[in-house]
């Protein structure tokens, strides 16, 4: 079977104003992937006749499968339904057993049914009916003579969501070629287009699995896309580019499929039975807080510490306030220093300042510094760096220590 | 001046696929809204050729001004440029400067910069640069023949939104037929629908300015619009309207056009010429981490501790493990205990554990304390309802007090 083309149409000016932030394009958007369906264009059209249909016969030429949301509501500026069912040649009928239940809810609910509800019972001829159970606008399914498929939703997430789970992808399962999986390997200390370069012919000759590169808050990581007929033939083709990608980056990738640099931490810290605490001073205890949110944290992390500057930290270690000038040393001074009052064998401690910044981490007696200095960029770029040099210092002393354990 | 019609164009695979949520939309269309701009129409297409060729020359049939996120980056399939330039008749041309900028970024960190970074420098000929100060790709504008305006902007948000309002938003301003102010009432402490319930005939009868309820992290928030012929026009139309809200809403108001309510609090410790220090059981150390980042704070701010429970947090403040078994009495007794080895004058504590919290500050002597059960929702709501509270707890204290001053 030839492959279907998808297009998500989400109605509603509410959208364009930047009123609504729009969720359901990407829930929509993900559910197809997982279905193996191409989607190529997503678009955001408002409450207006004319650009509506302008929007739906644009995607008629370019895909056969279409996903609404939006617009099914009871009132006057509520159009998808009809505008649809225009260019689809279709006329709207009265559905008998839609408006009994548009009306039940009314009786249930005890309150009086407004007339303009009755518009949500009509259903294009020839269409599929979809249940609504979290509220009064049902959707529905419609077919053009030209084999197009419409899929009409309503707008508000509540809705849509367990709609499309259980009515919408069973439907769309006729129309899937196998499964679209994505893995995602994640990489630090390594900038993206750098990382780019190390696996330039991977991506260049990436068919099935495909590969592709993204940068996010400090850190880049590769997605590695295949498509098979189950889930299990998709994984077997992404293995092998996986262990590839591991072999040219080494240590920079921190895990593949993980939500998080610091749940992979925790994981080391639990494997190693020990204890951190983070001492920070200008990152605002990002640090620390980042890591306590982890999955599997709460066992591994010891009391931490922030203030503004570093001389701020001495005295609650009972250490005296005079510290070493240079700020890495003075790092590297109050991670081994700090163990007399803390009981956490994991130490570390961040140092930001402006576009400089130091930290030092202590495992176990041995203590690692590092010091850098970043390009002028914002209070979140300087501690997001701070943090993630500071966890990434921490995750190969942990990994050598493991590596040496396992040696003996 | 006809109104000139706008469109935004989001590029990436990644927002097909429902990896990515696209915040940018949404946070355009509010700029543009705020710039009185109209938008009728925003797509998000893939990183292909052809595809995105075919949304750009859609888009110049609707459209006079197209806004484009995404695809600046060093790799080969960042293609926006390349394919906004063809469709609009401009060659692309390597400008000296930007490359030099990009140069001195990886200068500064002392990495060796990829070839393919340069691609990065090309920009379109008679076009002009947006500078990216978070980022090593820059944005930048380009004319048709035909009297189009394309804006291209880099994907991140972090990127994208200075580039945006510092860059973007005063060149469009030229397009724009008056000003459309927005002002924003943030709330504290008061459910949203509540708060619209206080301001329902406001929000009504509110034609000019409008009014918009919101909720997020945690707060409420009343959106007040004014369109008016200048800016002073327009903050006069909303003068009366925030007055009436302050008077029905009080205390819960904690700021109008404030960035933050941790902002505020620095405010007011600094009028009080007071410190604060927060001692965290649970939530991570959130508080000191948000305050720590709020402007002005960092003479305001003491040291601050965080741990996984309340008795972690004792030793390091010489106060025995033993603690009052109520959460709620123990944050009090660690808020008037700790001042022992803290030297701020205002200490807060925070507990959250599940579904409770807890919170005590103490105020130069007056401890006040308050407990909650919440809703099942997640980490991130828990942690973000007791910072919340014990940050509104604060904020009142200090008031009193400042108001108690001024009364003598």
């Amino acid at each position: 079977m030839e492959r279907k083309r998808c297009e998500i149409i989400c109605v509603g000016t509410e959208l364009l104003l930047g009123d609504v932030l729009n969720t359901n394009a990407q829930y929509l958007a993900r559910g197809l992937s997982e279905l193996g369906l191409d989607l190529f264009v997503q678009t955001v059209v408002g409450d207006n006749e004319a650009r509506m249909e302008s929007a739906v016969r644009s995607a008629m030429e370019r895909a056969e499968i279409l996903l609404f949301t939006g617009g099914l509501g009871p009132t006057a500026d509520d159009l998808t339904k009809e505008v649809v069912a225009r260019c689809f040649g279709r006329k709207l009928l009265i559905d008998a057993q839609a408006l009994e239940e548009i009306r039940s809810f009314y009786t249930l609910t005890r309150r009086p049914m407004p007339i303009s509800n009755e518009k949500q019972a009509l259903l294009p001829e020839g269409g599929i009916i979809l249940k609504n159970p979290q509220g009064t606008a049902p959707g529905c399914v419609l077919f053009s003579d030209r084999g197009h498929t419409a899929v009409l939703m309503p707008g508000p997430p509540r809705e849509m969501r367990p709609m499309f789970d259980r009515e919408v992808v069973p439907f769309l399962r006729q129309f899937s070629s196998g499964t679209l999986l994505s893995r995602v390997v994640r990489v630090i200390s390594l900038g993206e287009s750098r990382m780019a370069e190390m696996l330039s012919d991977l991506m260049d000759e990436g068919v099935n699995p495909t590969l592709a590169p993204y940068a996010k808050d400090g850190e880049a990581m590769v997605r590695v896309t295949a498509r098979a007929d189950s889930r299990e033939a998709a994984l077997a083709l992404t293995e092998p580019v996986i262990r590839e990608i591991r072999q040219r980056l080494g240590r920079h990738v921190y895990g593949v499929d993980v939500n998080s640099l610091e749940e992979v931490i925790a994981g080391l810290l639990a494997e190693s039975g020990l204890k951190a605490s983070f001492l920070e001073a200008g990152s605002g205890g990002l640090a620390a807080c980042r890591m306590q949110a982890a999955d599997g944290a709460s066992g591994v992390c010891g009391a931490s510490l922030s203030a503004p500057d570093l001389s701020g930290l001495a005295p609650l270690l009972g250490i005296p306030r005079l510290l070493p000038e240079n700020p890495a040393d003075a790092c590297a001074f109050l991670s081994r220093e700090s163990g007399r009052q803390l009981d956490a064998l994991v130490r570390a401690v961040i140092w930001q300042n402006g576009t400089q910044y130091a930290c030092a981490v202590t495992v176990e007696g041995e203590t690692r510094q590092y010091v850098q200095s970043m390009p002028s960029r914002g209070l979140d770029y300087y501690r997001t760096a701070a943090v993630q040099a500071c966890f990434d210092m921490m995750r190969l002393m942990l990994l050598d220590r493991l590596d040496a354990k396992k040696q003996k």
